[in-house]
């Protein structure tokens, strides 16, 4: 996770959100949120980094890989993270508006391949990312 | 919806669905599924049109833009098409197992932008897409 923080913070004039995918204890994607950068909806970490992954694999199936991403996932990165077959997800801040993964929704559930689902991981240092961008753009 | 089809039959030998994006009564971007060609999960059709119409316009906002597609958009596509603010959305096939626009779940219903939604357009040539593309797998 802290990868990910460190990823997250490269995320410039958008919502600081980091994610790499780990194989086999080595780290194969990173990516941080650049939807405003790209001017792409689609364009979430965990997105970017699924592709990366998929690309440097040759295949979107990723079974044998787990995911760490600094916020809990919105429902689209969610449903692609389950499609992708990941198998493990960890993730720092609770979403209690739109996360996808327990917090308010949890679509793992009626997806045909679930992930095990881990929340919380290093909550601390990822809610400070959140807050401070937050804080800075109030100023 | 008519163009939706066509451009469905573009798949190959992906899950034939197509999508376009009409601003002002005229069509600014259309895609069909590309997951397998792209060995990209993200690559279904709607998320390839809204990215191309946010390229068109240079913008990601899409408000006063409606989608056509004809399957209704699974969990991720009903998410990247309701953060975009896509006012309308018209789909064709009902997706019991995982359409995410009222069929198995309606996450416009958790959403911000809540796009107005008219399923089953054209059902019956859309249902004859899928029909006809799993009658030919099984062979």
């Amino acid at each position: 996770m802290k990868y990910a923080i460190d990823e997250a913070k490269l995320s410039g004039q958008d919502i600081p959100v980091g994610c790499v995918i780990v194989q086999n204890g080595k780290i194969i994607a990173s990516a941080h949120n650049e939807r405003e950068k790209n001017n792409d909806i689609s364009a979430h970490a965990e997105i970017l980094a699924i592709k990366k992954a998929a690309r440097q694999l040759n295949n979107w199936r990723l079974d044998d890989c787990s995911l760490y991403v600094t916020l809990e996932p919105c429902p689209m990165c969610a449903w692609a993270i389950s499609n992708s077959r990941i198998k493990e997800v960890y993730f720092g801040s609770y979403d209690l508006k739109y996360g996808a993964l327990g917090s308010k929704i949890n679509l793992a559930q009626i997806s045909n391949t679930k992930p095990k689902i881990f929340g919380g991981i290093m909550e601390k240092e990822c809610n400070e990312l959140i807050n401070n961008y937050f804080s800075e753009l109030r100023k």
